[in-house]
Parts: C-alpha cells; structure tokens; sequence
C-alpha cells in the first residue's frame, strides 16, 4: 500500500471512493506564489465529469471543487493546496445486486482477495472517478507549468479501428478549439464524425470499444528528466499506465520505430539560428531520458471499459456460477473523457520533473 | 536527480559510467537468509555481456561480479547487498574524436545540457554498459522469487518486422532452453534463424534495428499491485522504459486492445478445481492494477540502437556543423542482449510488489 | 518542499492552515480489516484541542473529525482514509494588526523568506493547529496498534522547573486513569497540582513557560527498526522533533547516560521463563536501532510558546522597529495539550515500523 | 528494510559489514561541477579512523577511499558518485568465542531476532565501521557546501561530566585548529586535557564512558526546511539519531529551555545593517522548522559504548546462562573519532535541505 501518492517533489495523494463521502486531493510541493484560477480548475473537472454527452455515461455528478487549504489571496502559498470533490449522484442501489459477484475484468476479484473487504458500490476506490481528483491536481500543475511556457495537448486519435490522420501541430490553442468543438474531443473534426456514430452504434449494442490518445508537450526546456530509473518518459509511461484502462504506452516512434533503421530513425542535430533542433523527432522530444527541446510526444492505449449492457457468466465470492447483467449507468467508451486525465497526468509529471531540474540548476 | 534507485521496498541504487573503474549496484531490502548463489548470478551476467556471438558487439567485458556485504555463509543477512563490476575493455581513444560533438539520437546533447559537464567516453553514465549492474540485482530478485515459486521468462518475440509466432508457454523450462540454444534468444527456432540472417546482414550495412521482447511472469499470488498509482503494470511499465532504447510498453491485450469491444475483451471468471481463472486472459494477469493470478504478459519495443556504422552530419558543442562517422564495436541489434535486462527488471518490480503486499497480509 | 507527509508505509499527509476552511489529514497505508472507531478517535482529539481548561487556550473549537473515505462498513478497507476538520473560531481580525509584522520566535519571518507569502492568520500552516490532524492520523494508528497488542503512554512530567517522580508504570491503563484525572496530564497527582499552580501564575504574569513529556511504549515485539538510518529511535526523534515547539529528544538514558561508565550501562541479558530480557533498561528498549521487546521509553522537551501577552520589539516587513503585543487567546503552557500529540507522532512510528517489519517476516 | 538511505534530493546509501570485503557509498544527487578534492576526503576519513591514538581502539584501518565514479577530470558529473573503503585488520578469529552469544546492550540480539541470520564478525553491519562510508560522503557534502559558504564546525563538548565551557565562536577556522592540536578534539585546551586523562584512565579501568559533541552550522541561508515533518531539526536529529550510541538530541535552547519563560525565550529580531538578526539565539537559528540565518547549533549526547574489557554475564543463543569477556582491540571512548561523523551527517542534512529549498526558489 502506500501507492496513492504520485511525484517526487511535486507530489500529490488523492482519496475517495465513487459512492463514499467525496473524493479529494493534497498537492504538496506546488512552488509558492502561483496564481490559482478557481474557474480553470472547475472547467477542467468539466472536461471529465460524466453526463456530459450522448457518448458518456448518464450518470450526473456536478464534480465541484472547493480548495481548502493552501491558497491565500488567490496564490499558492507553498503549503499543501486541499481539494475536496463531494459525491453525489450515486445509487447505490444499482450495486446491490453485485455485492457478492466478481464482475468481469473489473478489480472485484482483486481488491477481495488483496485486502479482503471491499466497498463494492460503484467499484469503490477502483473506479475512476478517483481520476476526478487526479483532474483538479492537473489543474494545478497546469497552472503552474504555464508561468514556464509548457503547453500541453492531448486528443482522441483513435476509437477502436478508427485512426485520426497526424495532426498539423503548428498551433497548439487552435487544435485545442477544434477539439472542444465535437464530443469526442478528436482534433481532426471529419474523424470526430465518424468516431460520434462508432461510440453510438456500440451503445446500442450495449456494448463499449477501446480507443487512444495522443498527447504533444510543447516548449519544454533542455533537461528535464533524471536518469536512469526516472527517466522522463519512463514517468511519462508510468502515469498514464495508473489512469484505468490503459493497456499500452509508446513515445516518439514507439512500437513502429522497433521495425525501423538506426539509418531512418535517428535525428540528426541542425542549428536553427542558435537553437539546437532535430530535423527529425522520432526521439518523440526525449533523448537518454531527458528532454531535449523537440516537442514530447506520445500515445496511451486504452482496453474497452469492462461494464456492458449485457448479460455475463461469472463467479461469485463462494467461487459458484452466476450471471452478472449490466445495471445502472455507464461509458460506451471513455476516451472522450479521459483526455482531461492524460492531460493531468501529463502535467503531473512535467511538474514535478521541472522541480527535480531546478534543483540542480549550476550558479556556476 | 537522485533518479538512480529503483523500488520502495527491495531497492536497488547503481553506479557507474562506461569507461569509469567500475560499475556497481547496492541493493537495500532483500530479505534474509536467501540462498545466494554467485554462480548463477554470473551466468546471468554472462547473458547481458558484449563479445558474446557475431550478432552483437565485439567489445569484450568479462563483467566479473563481487559480492562485497549483505552475504554471509552463502545467505544474505537482510543487509545491504553491494556487487561490483571493474570495466575491462575501454578504448576510451575511440571515442576521444567525438569528445565535443553530439552523436544524433544519443544523449550526449541532453546530459551536456542538463550536467554542464559529461564523461563522453563511451556515453558515460548514458551507456547501457549500467545495465549490467542491473542484471546483477535482478539475479538476487530472481533468488528471493525463486523462494515464493514465481517464474519470469521473456523472449526477442520481434527483430524489425519478422515476429515470432505465439509460443505455447505451457513449460517455461523448456522455452528456456529453445531460447538459450541460439544467439538471438528467440524461443521459436524458425523464426531465431530468419533473425539472425536479418541482423547479419543489417550488421553489414552498417547500419542498426530494432525489436521487441515478450515477457511472461507465471505463479504470481493473487493481491500484488498497489493502486491507485503503484498499479503493478505500472510499475513494469516504468522499469521496462527505464532501458536504454526502449520506446513502447504494453500489457494483456496491448494496443490492439484498443480496437476490441468490452464482449469480446473481458476475461470471465471461471472456477477450476477450486481456483479462480479466466477464460481468456486480455487483462494481461492484473486487473485493477493488481494481480489476479493468471500468466502476467507485457511487451517492450526497442528503437533500433544509434550509433551506425556510417558518417552523420551533426553539431558539435559550439554549434557548428560537423560530421561523425561510426569508430568502436557496437550492436547492429540489442535485443538478444536486452532479454536478461528485461527479466530482470521483471523481476526487481515482482520482487518489490512481493514485499508490499506481504506488509499487509491480514493476520485475521 | 513535499515536507508534509510523515511515515513510509503507514504514511499520512497532512493539509490546513489556521484560519483556512479546514484541516485534515489522508493516512494512506491503514492495514485492511481495522475497526475504525470514530468516538474513538474524537476522544483522541477532545485531549487536544483548545478552550479544554483554564490552563490552555480559551480559544474555541470543537474539532469534530469526519471520515471521507476509506472505511466501510465500521472498517478499514485499506485504501486512503481521508479526515476532515473544519475551523470555526477563527477571529482573524485578531492577527489584523500583525499581518507585516514578524511576532518573535514565531516562524513569520522565516515563511515569509521562503515562500515569499504567507498567510499571517493565526500563523498559517506554522500554527499548532495543524497537530489536530496528526491527532486524527495518529488514533488511525492506535486502533491499529490495538490489534497487535502495543500499548502507548504519554504523560506531563516536568512543567518548568517542576520535575515529577518516576512512575510506577506496572500498569499503564492506571497510569491513564490519572494522567486524565487533571488537567495538566500529569500521572503524579501530587506534582499535577503543583504545575497546574505553577501555570496559572505563569498566564496572569502574561508569560508563557515550557515543559516536557515522558512517554513508555510497551508490548513492542522485537525487530522493529530499519538501520542504519531508520532506526526505531531515530524516527521517534524525528517525529517528536516535528511537533511545534520541540527542542529536545532523548531516548533510555538520554542525555545523562553520556556521563555513566559502560560498565554501569550495559543491560545484562536474562532469561524470564523463556523471554529474553534486560536486568536493566538504559537502552531504553532499543538496541542497534531495533527493539528488543523492554518497554521503550523518552523524553521529549518543549520550549514555551512564543505568543506572550507582553509587548515585544522587533521589524516588520520593511525592516523598521515596531511593536507587537499580544492579542488574542493563547496557551500558557502547551504541554497538557501536546501529550496526545506525542502520543498520536508515537502511534504513527510504530504502526509504520510494524509494517516494514512485517514485510520481511522470514516464512521459512 | 530499504534503511540503509539518507536524503531526499542529495541521497546516500551505505553498504558493508564490519569483516566483510569493504564498506562504500553511493551518494546519489550531487550537483554537477563540484570540484572533487579526493585528499579533503582522505583527510576526513583519517579523522575518524581506528588506531589514531592512545584514547582510541588500537585497531588499525587505513580507511583509504576510492572513488569508482561520478567524477570526471576532477568534477562531480551529476551522476552517481560511488566511494569504496576496502576492510583490513580484521581479526575474526577474535569473534568466534562470541558467535553464539548476545552481547550485553550490542545490537546482536536484536538483529539476531529480526533477520534470523548475523554475521556475529566484529557486530557486522551493527558495527560503527559502517559510519567510515558516511564520512566519505559527508566529505563530498561539505565539498558542495563550501561552494555555498556554509560552515560547519563541531567538537567534544562533554566526556562524562566534564563538561568544556562555551566557545568563542567568532572564527570557526580558529576553533578547528585547536580542535585538532589535541587527540580528543575539544575546542577548549584546558579541558581537553582533563578529557584524555579521564579516557585513559577509564581505558586503564577496562571500562567505556560517554560524552556530547556541539556542533555550530553558520552562513546557512535563510529558508531550509520543509515544514511540517522535514523540519531543518528534525531531520539533524534524525541524522544524530541514527549514529551508533547517541541518545540524545537538542537543538537551540535544548532541554534547558523547558524550564525558562518566553519572556526570556523569544529571541528579538533586530536590524543590523539591513540584515535581520536576532538578539539572542535561544531558537538555535530554526524557526518553524526553517533556518533564520543565525547560527544553526545543537548537542549530540553518546551513551558509554557497550564493550568494555571486563567480563559480564549474558545469554547465548539457546537461551542460557554464559560469560562473555572481552577481547579485541576496542574505543574507551568514541567522541573524538565521532566529531567527524556528526560534522558529515551535518553536511548530509544541509547539502539535502539545500537542494530542497533550491528547487522552489521563486523565479518572480
């Protein structure tokens, strides 16, 4: 145990679970005398929250956050900054009739067998709405990378088969509004068309599809990243793999680049007038673990969520037979949803990394 | 910094740079009065090391372990274990030409960025020559597993495109032995002599490639994986990119599973004898981040490695355009020398989440 | 910074400022299965919290703990458990007149230079307040140590120069019953009143005066301790150390035993019908850092607050000499509130180290 | 376990057994570019040597360190620094009449219960050999700080009640030389003489006793600490905590300061030349747990060490009655040797608390 703590010095632990009192956060470690946009946090918990289109769950939570420590007169003080996210729309209801039951590829079974009581309403604490406060830690972070400069993208580049084309990156704010402009959050608007009526046609079916997420971090200085354990984009990896559902991780070239040529894939170093670029970036903006000033890149791979509108064999604790059907409210499919989180996680660690540099910055 | 220890609880920190006087491992936690055998640590070594067929670099290391604490009368005491490895073989005069240029794609740009100061013979720290100290820790791992029953067997599954079929895993041993009777340790004979003529002949181009590496992890109990950050794939994830060249990681189902449906992708439980099972096993053996007790499946997909046998177009430290061209003994392909690597961060992270689960295990 | 979590295993976070909407606290770590009894812990912090007798603060608050998450069904369920505190009796207009100023030996300036803002009610995050969450934690901890049969007692036994007797500490649930008989928590009635005189002639001089606490610890199985840096005393120091107004630790002989002869302090081993025991105890029930199952035993020192109701030179922000007197409700002495502070930093070291020794429990 | 590492940012960890092969270091997290002085740390580790006088063990260690990497052309690279001290004079064969027996207030029954394995040669890892590793490091601490301007300055202020009166402390260099002109290194000469008659004739006695080191830290700047737990304090009186035989830590005013008024406790800030200063120092130049920029003092008390040339009865292993004598070569007193262990787990604490304040120093 212990593992509800993520970041080294810029370090956040959550609680909660979906159908408990609330779900919350503490940051410890944000740098003091940041400015703290309550609205901005509270708009970012809105790109999660469920209920929010046709394609996500109808379940209703408003997810309102109210910070209860660590900020005065509007800036971080430097001292652990509280969030508390009450719950509310739950129906417990909906999960008596599992109470004894392993659900499919749910952590049912795990978390029994782990710690041998559960709270089995809503998944308890495997659930993601533990990711809510993971969502208003970003948020902080977020704030606090964009006093650096750090801008950080993330969009849905894939449900099921459906591949969005490589987007033109030139413009982070401007894919940005593409994204927010359909519910899929797919930059690509045609794809987002064609992604809308997938999810659509899967929940008919009362089923749910996987999908990914690509994620570009833009202006990121020379140097973040401490290796040879933590390296940049091995804490990269490691955060999105702790968001649920997420099966795989790949930056810069990832999988691809492993059926290619050092000839092909290697970046070659160009001045571009005193800057030190890369005509190519199959490096994915990251080299010996450290950043090198290209812009991050990389993919997170998400499983279909395991709760379908169906009927399913399973077992129960006494290890008899049973059948398990879909009750109460859920996601076709997460993606659109789980942007925010990729975005919060990313945030997270670009946070906490940039710390870890500037504590060796040479005064020499 | 202080980015050179991995685990919470079985913790190892490593030293060492290329062409220093040695590299080394301490490692903090392993429990007492486990049967230390040296002999089997070497021959782990000895499965890492240069020189060691034609399809690897001729660099030659004998990669001598020696155990200097933490052992006594063959056990250890649940005190630090310390092994040290002297380097041999450098030529630090191949790499004296390069001293003030960036090869692409290494580290060399990003350490001097970050340090202000770089050991560059050899890559210093940035070399994978560090991993050796690994292997040396993952060789106590696999000790202390071995004591619990678990087994850890990975594989090169890919070079370039040519991929391995699936294996029938159903004996671990004997897989053991296919992959150790040919020098690219590919458990499929097939495919490990299409293998090897592909990394001939890219070795002739002066060139280099990339592969994959398959892992299976058999015997895990039930209840290892501390969410919500510490979930067990997580913590694979992270040490698999924590190894030089690695770009991708994916678990169970992988990216493909992104293209599933929920009704196809769920594992349902099934009783056999008494034992929970699945069905099917997309969930990769950990639900919920948390081991179920099914095989644990990840892959991790390697770059092809930079240094080529060519001449490059680079940048030296004043910024000004230069060439490199390729001197030394370096490995038109990693992986055959990657697998050791892998399993034993397997096992370093089986290792750690055993201790963690076992703090908790419930006395009632 | 990330300077607000305490333990590694068994580890909490604390969050909240004096005068901010609420304190609190996550323990992340609780064993599974632990009845979590809530008038329990509001026994706990009814022993802390201000306004409880003439000889503490008149200053109000109820300090009513509620539980968030991790716990269902009155038990744990081994996910974060999230307390929470709210303030009510806050007069920040009482701190109005200070907010530029830097009360001395109060930790204004120093917040002030390091996080370049603080928030100057009640002393923000460096007030005293803060301990109520540890008080929380810390009976988290008991009910945890309860299970294991570890019994904690902490009582005042100097105030000034007023230094009570040795106890007869046979029985420790007596000792309770009188420490808790008056309300200076002293278990020697004869010295209790004595200091409670002492105190009330100290509040009407509008001073303040310091005192220490003496706590035993008893029924510790041997084996607790992690050195070489984590030993069992060493985090108790730590611990006590980090308690507002502490200056001093001593464990077994303390600070006396540096002027004893070895022979004097050596504690012969005995064998008592098959427990191995000491004939003495300066070891003070820690040897090499681990326990050896003697009741452990300290001894820590507070200084006295530094809020007087005096006036007091010293600068404010701008450097100029001014004047600060004391307005508002403070303690004289803070020792009778500081006991189950002790008592919950104790808690909170011993379930810790319970844990990590659990982890190594030999099956062989 | 995982206690044998010290640091958050500027991170040790030791390894070696009294008669194992060596005892090293890694330290893990100096900053790059620090000039690597390797007599400065011989130096050092010859202040702390066996056989170094008549008032120490006659046991003979050169203690020479070898630095396996992390420097490059004399310069810290950012990389981990490992440092090797090979063991020599060890006579095992002076153990073996022990190896079954506990001794009296040693560590041997303790780590024999907790790890069900010792290697009982010279107390193993229980032994203050181990403390040889933490002065190499502490040397590259004190290395890094000196680029700072930060002073430490230790010395024996105690040797049973002798006690040396209060240093003029206006040079610290001055009191070094004095310091180091006599074998058990007291600032004050009259005094010393009086100590080293009273350890030889302790010696001559076949008995041990103990005493206090005071330790001054000056030119800190203002700002290190991490309230609320990893207060600037607590974590130095962890690190004392954590050297074998100490029981006791103050800091400031100490143990005294329980029995004075805050009327006489509060130190008055002043303005002396823009700089903001204290009238008196009773706060030890901690505040809040952050250092003020006064000087940073605090006592360390050692317990008599525990083999003394004397017989004395104990167990053995089976839980009989046995005499144990004393053989071997062995300290009367350790707090000369100690001074510089106290001086480098001081620098440790410093150079860590640096880092830490570093990496939050406000851009703005």
């Amino acid at each position: 145990m212990a593992g509800n703590s993520f970041g080294y010095l810029f370090k956040i632990t959550t609680f909660g679970e979906s159908h408990g009192k609330a779900i919350g956060v503490i940051i410890d470690g944000c740098p003091p005398n940041i400015e703290i946009d309550e609205e901005f946090i509270q708009s970012e918990l809105d790109k999660r929250k469920p209920g929010q289109s046709k394609i996500t769950t109808q379940r209703k939570e408003s997810d309102v956050a109210q910070i209860l420590s660590g900020v005065f007169e509007g800036k971080s003080t430097g001292t652990p900054i509280a969030i508390l996210i009450p719950n509310e729309d739950q129906r417990s209801k909906d999960y008596s009739h599992i109470a004894d039951k392993y659900r499919p590829s749910h952590a049912d079974y795990t978390y029994q067998q782990k710690y041998g009581i559960r709270d089995y309403r809503g998944g308890g604490r495997s659930s993601a709405r533990e990711t809510a406060a993971r969502v208003a830690a970003g948020a902080i972070a977020k704030l606090f990378l964009k006093t650096q400069g750090i801008e950080i993208f993330a969009h849905v580049s894939a449900v099921g088969s459906l591949i969005s084309p490589n987007l033109d990156s030139t413009n982070l704010a401007d894919l940005l509004t593409v994204r927010e402009s359909n519910i899929v959050r797919c930059a690509d608007p045609a794809t987002a068309n064609e992604m809308i009526a997938l999810i659509d046609s899967v929940r008919k079916d009362g089923d749910t599809i996987g999908g990914q997420i690509s994620t570009i971090v833009r202006n990121v200085p020379v140097g973040l990243g401490e290796p040879v354990f933590d390296k940049l984009h091995a804490d990269l990896g490691k955060a999105m793999l702790s968001i649920n559902a997420v099966h795989g991780f790949e930056y810069g070239s990832g999988f691809s680049g492993s059926t290619m040529r050092g000839s092909e894939h290697n970046d070659i170093f160009v001045n571009e007038q005193g800057a030190v670029r890369t005509r190519t970036n199959f490096s994915g903006g990251i080299q010996g673990g450290i950043s090198n000033g290209m812009d991050i890149s990389f993919r997170t791979a998400f499983k279909p969520v395991a709760t379908i509108m169906r009927d399913q064999d399973t077992l129960n604790e006494a290890g008899d037979n049973t059948t398990i059907s879909g009750k109460g409210r859920h996601d076709p499919c997460v993606v659109s949803r789980a942007v925010i989180i990729v975005e919060a996680m990313t945030a997270l660690v670009l946070a906490d990394h940039f710390l870890r540099f500037k504590a060796y910055i040479n005064e020499q």
